[in-house]
């Protein structure tokens, strides 16, 4: 069994099952069995071993996982783990967590073998076997060659060296052209925007200086991604975005996310009462208007939610940007248009079948054209104003928009109405 | 400038001047460059460019790219550039695109290279020498070790065979454990699904003979995630699914994959007019009631939004599985009454401080808790029971579900209404 398949079962068992099962795991499968671990068990484990058994995780474990791990705790405990860590690692832990949350330097693996350009394909196979110890696969089979102030110069794969002519070949002309890399200061969402874009395993990782100091793998990358999309579609739900899964999540915490938004939606919402006030005469009046209201009004809504999730996963994976408004704005406001019609007609259909009249069918036919093209219009726009605003664009979530179209939507609805029934049955409210 | 960013270039410029400035890059680079355009760009290429190059470009493309393209392309025009393959791409080609479409077969590269368990270290390491040629980064990196029927046995590294003492290190002793593998056959998102649970930059491929076929790299994955991660958004938006990006898909086709749900869920919506019809009556009577059904109706739509994006993403990532449906099932029934309590009290505070006195308060007060939780119910549910259908549980989109939840709410908000009004208050409708 892979050791992250006894991860699953160790997950699931309760804590002094998990620990006892845990003593049982021989030696030298602890450590990559740890850090498959959810970070509740890693926490509880770590509070209830042996001193030396968690001296000996801690400075085993690769230093991305130990990163991960450490930021999660409460800076006491870690201050106190920390100083268990040996001379090398602590100064490998302290200078990875100097990088803000959220970086990319807190992603990466900061070892790595650097090659000089002038080095021969043997000479730098020798050094990689005199260096080996310590590091991981992925560092020993991307070499980086550096210049004398440690700027990064190219990338030399392990297969290339073990191919080239052993005794002629020289590093400079094994090593590919300068490639892409990133700041360890950027945000994590920006690795998983370079894998998007470039078809390789690793990202080569540099200070302000160009300095090389570690490499992030696709596979850390990829978690950043599957996070960065949990996060885009529980907001798009409308809620605050959980930190762990369903599951783990206590019922009081999962309260806690949703009640926020629902209270505000629920207060913006509000508006619709105040809106509705506002036609209360026609509201009497007219009773087989409001029949309607409801599903001419949500329609707005669902245009909304459609247009909003194109444009908050279009930005996420950086489709559309900013700068593209204007033109998504035309395209929404033909697209609403036509979509708008579609209805129009459906719902005029529905009125004359249903026995409501011509008129009516008119009233709603119109309400739909201009429901839905606004609907369109503030599902699109508003994302791209909350990434103005340097907010998340799934803020906008499909709730939101329905509560803004909502309002919006039933004076419209009214006054289309007022305006048509005055003018073609004489009828004013 | 890597390859990337200036496919990024020439998919932007016009098709006479992307052909122009392909004449222009160097041969060696032309196949990388190739890989990396849109497929619409890929297509006009083929078209346009003279048959000598057309014939290099697909006999040099890495086999899972090329498979990306064939699998776009119409069959006639597939067929006629599989002739332009050399023999032994040709086979490689075919062999792919037999695997069904959205299978791990159509992700994989099928180039890798197969040690024995009792080759020695250098043995193993002549024996890439000779072979490497044609064979990716990857592929030269991550050799398997398979038994005299080509059964996969297990991995070695190709670090752990330069750093092992070349004399007399066998092969056996390097390899790791047998490690976790997937079927050709089997679903790409379980590709996706696989590095989510390992942490692995590759996963062995085998058929259904346990034969080693191939490997899929995670950055091949990661766009599969990705694109899972775009389509889960676009269906809870209530959409049909974009095969391209937002600017890339014309206009005519977004009206189309957006107009089919709208016009459903607009019939879906339509009962809200006949539960209308039902209370008219009510309506009538008590118009004040109408002023708070918008108000109310959306809320519940809200919860069940809130509870169906948790499900949704739970069950793509796996956090959660058909069988733990009753366990959500109490679990929602619980949050949504606490939520429905809290927007019930700020339902109440509304009618009391705007004036419309407590008993309406109270109907408002009831109808919340008990839309609020039917909309967690409903929301927590639906997506359980289309994957129960074997349906994409992102179908019940946030529309879809406040469409159900109007409904329903009407009923729910009047009856109480009704009930509470006659009681207290001894008014019948």
């Amino acid at each position: 069994m892979d050791a992250a398949d006894v991860a699953e079962i160790f997950d699931k068992v309760d804590v002094p099952s998990c620990i006892a099962l845990f003593r049982l795991v021989p030696q030298v499968q602890r450590t990559e069995l740890f850090s498959y671990l959810s970070f509740d068990r890693q926490e509880e484990l770590l509070d209830r071993l042996p001193d030396v058994v968690v001296t000996s995780l801690l400075n085993q474990m690769e230093p991305a996982d130990r990163t991960q791990l450490f930021e999660d705790l409460d800076e006491v405990l870690r201050d106190k783990l920390i100083e268990k860590l040996t001379f090398k690692e602590r100064a490998i832990a302290e200078k990875l967590l100097a990088y803000p949350e959220g970086s990319v330097g807190r992603l990466m693996s900061p070892e790595f073998i650097a090659l000089r350009e002038e080095m021969k394909a043997t000479e730098a196979l020798n050094h990689l076997r005199w260096y080996a110890d310590g590091y991981t696969e992925a560092a020993l089979h991307h070499l980086f060659v550096v210049d004398s102030s440690s700027k990064l110069l190219g990338h030399v794969s392990l297969a290339s060296l073990v191919v080239a002519d052993p005794s002629s070949a020289l590093v400079k002309s094994l090593m590919d052209s300068p490639q892409p890399s990133l700041r360890a200061t950027a945000d994590e969402e920006e690795a998983a925007g370079f894998f998007r874009k470039y078809d390789t395993p690793y990202i080569p990782i540099v200070d302000d200086k160009d300095v090389l100091v570690g490499i992030v793998e696709a596979e850390a990358a990829f978690d950043v991604a599957e996070e960065e999309a949990t996060e885009d579609i529980q907001q798009f739900g409308g809620q605050a975005t959980l930190e762990d899964s369903y599951f783990q999540t206590s019922t009081v915490e999962l309260i806690k996310k949703r009640a926020g938004w629902l209270a505000l939606l629920f207060l913006g919402t509000m508006f619709t009462t105040n809106a509705m006030e506002h036609f209360e005469a026609v509201v009497k009046a007219a009773s087989i208007l409001v029949m309607f209201l409801p599903l001419i009004v949500s329609s707005g809504g669902n245009s909304g939610s459609q247009a909003a999730s194109l444009m908050i996963r279009s930005l996420a994976v950086k489709e559309v940007s900013l700068r593209d408004w204007y033109r998504v704005l035309f395209r929404e406001i033909a697209i609403g248009a036509c979509l708008g019609l579609i209805l129009g007609v459906l719902g005029y259909a529905r009125a004359v079948i249903g026995g409501q009249g011509q008129l009516i069918g008119v009233v709603l036919a119109c309400s739909l054209v201009g429901i839905v093209t606004f609907g369109a219009i503030i599902g699109s726009m508003l994302p791209l104003l909350l990434k103005a605003l340097r907010l998340d664009p799934a803020v906008s979530s499909s709730p939101a928009i329905a509560s803004v179209v909502d309002v919006v939507g039933i004076f419209i609805f009214f006054n289309i109405a007022i305006i048509i029934m005055h003018r073609y049955a004489g009828i004013s409210f």
